[in-house]
């Protein structure tokens, strides 16, 4: 068998901003011996209270820049951006693409025994039903309930993931799902996971599914099948170039916090 | 006397977004006969989290489509651009540009009894120390405490500025104000007045400064020291346009939560 060049491409991520690192952070896990571009939108994020319009549009500018970079495969970490712009970009380019929103609904209806799953996103994700018309296509029986949380992004950035006040907020934004009996919630944020401790406490019969588990397992089938996953060799070590459209530092601060190890070459693009 | 046909030019307003409505609300209070033009940067909003350079980026092109629709004066309702752009712009053009900061900052000095003032505001506005700089060339002797509240202006935009949640943050933003014996608290941020009913709450022996009215004010004094306030004539009615980067429907919604009346003539334009 011949060696593919391709192999030894980076995998290109991009998101809105630093919640796509949940996602990274689940890629590096499963791929020891990748090498990863990481693009955040920082002068642009949020994506969640934008325009179908306006999200495509941005998502297309950071695509472009990635596919610049020759990479292999393009991971799109915004739970937003997978949702309004991966039916348009797959159309306009070749390479695979691997949004969050499919893996994150088959684990969904893989793992609800009642067939009623809870969603809960940005008011993009939410409004635009992507998630709602991939579990109606993988099981048209399960009723889908769907909850937008604006609160919780600015929560998890500012780092008060835990106490009384997230709480409360959880409180209030869950209290619908629970009451419609669902027995499977579906963190259509990238950001949510991180509050995780706090939503347990209100879901305690719920199982929580994080989309970023499931695709960096999807995207790992998808390179296996294409037998494009690097080999272990000695001499290559898995690492990450940063790319951010705005302030690099908040970037870094926050990131480490929701990466959970240090952040280094990041280099500030204007796109 | 001549009547300058300048007069019956419309008054150029914008914000990063729907917060400076707080603002357009009091100038329509105070300049009765004007017409409007509010341009809100909703495709790039929040700016308080951004880079100075992205702030500067960023309100250069939305002031550069307010002059080419011919306006008397400029506004800049948003603190943070007040703070970062206003000294760079007053630099590039020629028409009076007025912005929140320095009204603030003159309300606050001439209120405080026991010169502490406190301010909260977003990230860039705190950071940029501008609310600082006026109120120290303006007394030396006052000391200024300031705290970013990053959660307040999704509080807002979600309309949750009353209860238990927005109390709790508030105590959370404001302890270390409070415990420093502030005498003034400037509102640095076109949301915050939405709060004051739970802000006030916390500060009962706290003067509150709304730079809102303190702007509205200064157009105000600023037009008729130039011979530029228009007539109180029959047919000439009150008017505003506003333009949008994004997503009209929301701003619209939102947008009369906070003004407290109808928003009719938005525009959707690309920048």
């Amino acid at each position: 068998m011949v060696t593919s060049p391709l192999k030894d491409l980076p995998i290109g991520v991009f998101d809105s901003g630093v919640g796509g690192l949940t996602v990274l952070k689940d890629l590096l896990k499963k791929l020891p011996n990748e090498s990863f571009y990481y693009l955040g939108d920082t002068a642009r994020v949020p994506y969640g209270t934008r325009s179908k319009e306006t999200v495509i549009k941005y998502a297309r500018s950071c695509v472009k820049f990635l596919l610049s970079k020759d990479v292999k495969i393009l991971v799109i970490a915004c739970h937003t951006a997978s949702s309004y712009a991966i039916p348009v970009l797959k159309s306009e380019i070749e390479l695979p693409i691997i949004g969050v929103v499919e893996p994150g609904a088959r684990s969904a209806v893989r793992k609800t025994k009642n067939n009623r799953i809870g969603i809960i996103g940005t008011e993009g994700t939410i409004r635009s039903g992507s998630y709602q018309t991939h579990i109606k296509i993988l099981n048209p029986d399960v009723e889908v309930f769907s909850r937008s949380c604006p609160l919780f992004v600015p929560l998890v950035e500012e780092g008060w993931v835990e106490g009384q006040v997230p709480y409360l907020i959880a409180q209030e934004y869950l209290h619908s799902l629970i009451l419609n009996k669902i027995d499977v919630l579906l963190l259509g944020c990238t950001h949510y996971p991180l509050l995780i401790p706090t939503i347990s406490k209100l879901t305690t019969s719920i199982e929580i599914v994080d989309s970023s588990k499931e695709t960096a397992e999807e995207v790992y089938n998808v390179l296996k099948s294409k037998n494009l996953i690097r080999e272990n060799i000695d001499t290559i070590n898995q690492s990450v170039r940063y790319y951010v459209t705005d302030n690099p530092e908040k970037f870094v601060e926050v990131g480490q916090r929701i990466l959970g190890s240090p952040i280094e070459n990041v280099e500030w693009i204007d796109l």
